[in-house]
């Protein structure tokens, strides 16, 4: 089955592809020449940028905030992250990057995301996203629907 | 008919996308969000990304070396090139990259590179290109295999 | 004597340098690990980055806009360029990127770029700029203190 | 007095700059517009090019290896790290990336890596660090005389 690129995977193509279990939201991309260092691998910079591309899709397909794009609704900044690092991606390697709320409070919330390549986990990233006010003075509440949203969807629950 | 990425396109899926006349090898992808610069479109710089990509792309397809990620074959390197910007890209666009030889020497090449999306060319990359021996001390000669190539499969005739 | 980074070198200071005859602005800075790529050169897309991060110091020295970081004054674009890439950057090199006008017309103007590094001329940039309006539709004339500036201190002349 | 780019600063200058404890090893560079994204800050993503930039710098300093430039040495990879950020970056801000090792074991160890901008502590980066042969087959003891500088130089301690 070809792979789909750029386009969230259903629960059963993460499963055929290896993903257990299936995340909310995943979507597939192949690593690019202008991603390799010296060191004729991935950066290790390079894989935030893949985190923050699927979280971006991820608050808009949430109907969370289209802020960095058109400048609507809330504003969200990544407060901390922790990476980890498993295996190193090549050049032209395809891969599936994931994202899924595991938790939130009043104006804060957390996603748990992967990176899969190769039926192998390769790397993790474990992050909390703030939302402010658009004039940045000041924290802003996640509406109820998404709450919701991260409830039935995501499984998340309240932290603290 | 969805679009098919990371792959080479045939002439007639090329036609389809308004790319005419189609190139000898073209490839979908779509815009990133860190690609996009402060004043919300692909910042120009990245264009040459795009059009490396895909020039590694051919000199892999067709043949002709794979230094460049393995170290085997001739070492090329970009002598000049000519860009037009003739319309910004925009988050999420999908679009196509084109490569086409429209010339060589013995040791160089000359490469016309489009990008394309929504049916309308955005930009336009004319680059020659040289051929090292590995250490980098003096030219290495196209292989007749390309030049043959480069004339049946690109239409391309000699420089000079 | 130190190379003083990030600040407009003096013509004197620019002669030291090895550039000859010394352009209208100058700035030194240095090649990072991550503008290397697989072949421990720097990518030629990163020249772009270079060449584009001094325009932009121009156009601000100049009084001409700061529309790419405050969204004040007219937008300003790139139309085209050529680049020629005389020898390759490697990790550490110190380098100077300079920016000098070299013709005008009513809404548009060209710059000659280049770079040195280690009294060496490395790579050249020509382009073309346009003045637009801030809602990127219909053009905006150069204001005469602008051309005035390009005329007594790059000592450009008009084109066409 | 005239910041020091590119350039190792001595405690005293450090501590002038409000760093306190002054680290092992810190070095200073302006804010680009290449780093800044359509929120007009600097990218998240950004941060840990300059945090990896400066650790490049820090086992060639301390004379752990070169292996990321020239192939001599073990290789060095990242196996997890923890990113905080506390304060935005702007553009043409000044800043100053430090560094220094925590703990260390028979082949890792673990640096503690700061940025700081206008006095101000903007973020922080934790990171453990595996020493690997150059074949990337089996792990690469950490050498007498770098432990030596590990407990005399950054005051670091054994871990576990």
């Amino acid at each position: 089955m070809a792979l789909l690129y750029h386009t969230p995977l259903s629960p059963d193509h993460q499963s055929e592809l290896g993903i257990d279990p299936p995340a909310a939201l995943a979507m597939a991309d192949r690593v690019r020449f202008s991603e390799l260092d010296p060191l004729k691998h991935v950066n290790n910079a390079v894989y935030m940028n893949w985190f923050e591309r699927l979280r971006i899709r991820y608050t808009q397909e949430w109907g969370l905030t289209r802020y960095a794009l058109t400048g609507d609704g809330p504003r969200i900044v990544i407060r901390s992250g922790a990476i980890h690092y498993r295996q190193e991606m090549l050049m032209d390697e395809d891969y599936v990057v994931t994202c899924q709320c595991t938790g939130f409070r009043t104006t804060s919330f957390t996603l748990a995301q992967q990176l899969w390549a190769g039926g192998t986990l390769r790397s993790t990233f474990d992050c909390v996203l703030v939302l402010l006010n658009q004039d940045g003075d000041g924290r802003y509440p996640i509406p109820d629907a998404m709450i919701d949203r991260f409830r039935t969807v995501d499984g998340a629950k309240p932290d603290g």
